[in-house]
């Protein structure tokens, strides 16, 4: 039995869409930003970074989605979300989901949270200024050169369609219109329609 | 053939030492980032993000260095650099080196490429004072948290000891006394004793 803590609106979500997409057991529990949730001793002694997703196994906890998201993959391996035995074809989806969270992920941070790199508001207004176009870059790569259609990957759904999703739901917030990206949009409207997709922010909305 | 497009000083290293350590056939090609040349038109052809490293195999061309790591790990099982057949360890190994790939590296490019994320002169100064403690921080998350010695992952060399140690060497750079930090101190120590190191520096540095 898997336990996943998520909080609603961030990058636990792809986690959680995953973990519907193998029919796995698992229970959630809920992490609360406004209240500064992530950085109580409680939930530091689970994930000392104070982050969101952290999941809980048998074997121990893990952190960091793309970690996350290979290792549900790798346990359900009926469900076919990570070509394991390619090993150049499983490094494609490595390196879109490490794309993800060292790129575009951290452009969209600073939005909010600018504290992490600076000391003054005049730069997190600068850093909340640029978010539109350095997020809007990324996402050109990926319309341009990743995403292969109908999945990131092509034919076959991966581990990488429920990150890209999850991030793909902050492009409004972030001053990205997704018109710009008929690809990503695309996709974005056929993930929205799975039913998947559907329990997941069914359950984090709540 | 493997063909390696790195940059001196830059986390290509962490693959050039991997490249080293499976005994790989590859070579290597230089680009310089004091003309830019990341960002000509031949390099934007092999990488249009315009990024270091990229690895050029017989199948295609893969960039991102969590998964270039597990790439050449997989595709040279005998020198056992990560354990794909068991999905927990392979995820603790993951999860390592995407926190390294999407935090601490990030953390670390808040020195040199403020721009990436702000506009303002003023802001890139606030970001670089802010480097020592915030790379600092993510220093004593991995001594505290997550380098369980002689390597990363305790008595087996993985994919992550690269990695790590080639981010380690940026340390002074960055404002952060390696004397704060005893376990990566002692592991880039270890490290830099390995013959593999050695000849992955020797050629960056000619």
């Amino acid at each position: 039995m898997l336990k996943l803590y998520y909080a609603a609106g961030t990058c636990a979500l792809a986690s959680h869409i995953t973990l519907e997409e193998v029919g796995a057991d698992y229970s959630t529990v809920r992490i609360d930003f406004k209240t500064s949730q992530q950085n109580s001793p409680e939930y530091l002694a689970i994930n000392p970074k104070g982050r969101i997703p952290s999941l809980i196994t048998e074997r121990g906890i893990l952190t960091e989605t793309p970690a996350m998201l290979a290792y549900i993959a790798q346990c359900y391996p009926e469900a076919r979300l990570a070509p394991f035995d390619d090993a150049f074809a499983f490094a494609q989806v490595q390196s879109f989901n490490s794309f993800l969270c060292s790129s575009l992920h951290v452009a969209h941070s600073h939005r909010m949270r600018g504290h992490r790199w600076a000391y003054e508001q005049s730069s997190f207004a600068d850093m909340q200024r640029k978010v539109p176009e350095s997020v809007g870059n990324h996402y050109r790569l990926i319309e341009q050169y990743m995403l292969r259609g109908p999945w990131v990957m092509g034919d076959s759904f991966t581990i990488c369609d429920p990150y890209l999703f999850t991030m793909a739901q902050w492009m409004e917030g972030d001053g990205v219109d997704p018109s710009d990206f008929p690809k990503v949009k695309d996709h974005r409207q056929r993930m929205s329609e799975r039913a998947t997709v559907q329990r997941a922010i069914a359950e984090e909305t709540r």
